[in-house]
């Protein structure tokens, strides 16, 4: 039957839906943009801005609301640099929303302004999930444009083209497009144990164990990075590797592709470069992790996973759910 | 049941075994790499290279063996630049096998070299399909090196270590990866009227039609981008998205993400920018346009398929192929 193709087995037709940074509504229209498409945007009624500094992003902090959207009026007193700012599309209503670097220290910005880092957005669920999204594309397209101010071919200085979606080199001409870095993350899984595979890196929150992860090389399929990413990390065999879900990762500008690893063997032999510790967990302390992931935390004694809306978190509870 | 995850419904249990370019068993060991790992290399017993010219990889050509694949002695003759080498990884034996770019110009070439391009080598299927992954990840990372030379960031010379898997700035210290730009390529199937959606660029051979592809964007998931790309290319609107298979594609240095994708609509708009022509396809049709594909080709009148390696021709004979 044809539409087997489309048939899910899993518990959520989509799983990538599920994950914090994944909702996006905005009309990019990225391939499609005139030279003064900035400053056409900077005069259309409804303009909304995202504001970065080198801190972080800067967000309205008044009483429970969060919020990281700005009217041109207030983003005037925070130092704007409107030549370096980005496009990132349109809303329902037409208007466009930008991301904009600014100047203001942080010591300066005035009630109710703070920064925050986009990593505690997320943590914290301090925004709506569909800004959340818009917030991702804007950090990592400013972090891009940051990082290719000179032509790698020639070293001339570049300029932004298509309200930040291109650089081109003044010199040359080599054009240069936003970069987004595939990473492998997996859960590992020994089916005859019914368990699966967790490690730490050093610099992880006390007790926190999550999947292993790397970025795909040039040349890789995405299940040969998945066995080859695996067994430098865990010493573990994998055979067959199944996608799940991705999620965009604005830190600076991945593309996490996740899945479900087959162990083929038990014996870790651990990168001591990469992790600090890396072991099998049964079914009910993977529960017992997700479970203390959406509460109160731990004192750093007990084992707890990544929080709800990383996509480990999503592949340790799916793991769980699976054919229930 | 736990082993459910890794059931597979499709044709095959890992597509992506079956794309050209997959294939590679070299050992790359690229996070472990001594400073002086070039020069240990080339002088290890074994060590083989690849070499690219700037315009393409240079072969052996004798009657019917394409050989891609050289010994030091006949890469002296070439004129290599050693600084400029690309480490790979190490065979089953240990032998290094390096990427090496050469300045001899085509005519000077003495017989039996020869310069091909890397697609004519996969299109006409002239080299083992192992060699043909280690000339993918040879020809994206000698891309990527070429292309980031000096720092984007403050315009300095970069150098490069750990055998080209890494560029360090001379005067900032920032530090670059090679990057694999991640493509959606999709399939659009319409369930009710049993057809797929394919498009032909105005570059594509005579005759040529396959699945409609483009880069995805950062802040984007691989459902969302399918999504996407899909509308605006051809106005259709896609509902279920079914991950399907991945491929390196090293032209420059690109990761594939095959998907299939369910129609939501039936009209047709093209983007006349991006596509020559888009329209349905029958089963029978698309049976057709495989079979002239791996056959004798076509004179232009009639329909033709990608070529047999190529993710977009692995969608459309999987499609065929499902439940059967």
């Amino acid at each position: 039957m044809t539409s087997s193709i489309f048939d899910h087995t899993g518990p959520h037709p989509e799983p990538s839906t599920l994950v914090a940074f994944a909702e996006n509504h905005l009309d990019r229209q990225s391939e499609h943009r005139a030279d003064d498409c900035l400053e056409v945007a900077f005069k259309t009624e409804g303009v909304h801005a995202y504001a970065f500094s080198s801190g972080g992003i800067i967000v309205k902090h008044d009483e429970q609301v969060v919020d990281p959207l700005f009217a041109p009026y207030e983003l005037a007193g925070l130092d704007p640099v409107l030549d370096d700012s980005i496009l990132l599309g349109f809303d329902r209503n037409g208007a466009p929303h930008m991301a904009v670097p600014v100047q203001i220290a942080p010591e300066n910005l005035p009630e109710p302004f703070k920064v925050a880092t986009v990593r505690s957005l997320y943590q914290q669920r301090m925004v709506p999930d569909s800004l959340l999204g818009e917030v991702a594309q804007a950090s990592s397209l400013l972090s891009w444009n940051a990082a290719n101010r000179f032509c790698g071919k020639c070293g001339a200085p570049t300029i932004a083209k298509g309200g930040g979606y291109r650089r081109i080199c003044s010199a040359c001409d080599h054009q240069m497009f936003p970069r987004t870095d595939p990473v492998v993350i997996m859960l590992t899984i020994d089916l005859e144990r019914d368990l699966c595979l967790l490690g730490r890196g050093a610099h992880f929150p006390e007790g926190m164990y999550s999947c292993l992860a790397g970025f795909l090389e040039p040349g890789e399929t995405v299940e040969n990075a998945v066995r080859r990413e695996t067994l430098e990390e865990s010493g573990i065999r994998v055979g067959r590797v199944r996608y799940h879900a991705s999620q965009p990762w604005p830190m600076p500008h991945t593309l996490m592709i996740g899945c479900f690893a087959e162990a083929q063997s038990r014996e870790i032999t651990r990168d001591a470069q990469e992790l600090e510790d890396c072991r099998w967990f049964t079914r009910a302390e993977t529960a017992e992790m997700l479970e203390r992931a959406t509460g109160v935390g731990t004192d750093g004694t007990l084992t707890v996973s990544p929080p709800k809306g990383a996509i480990a978190h999503r592949l340790m509870r799916d793991w769980l759910e699976w054919g229930n």
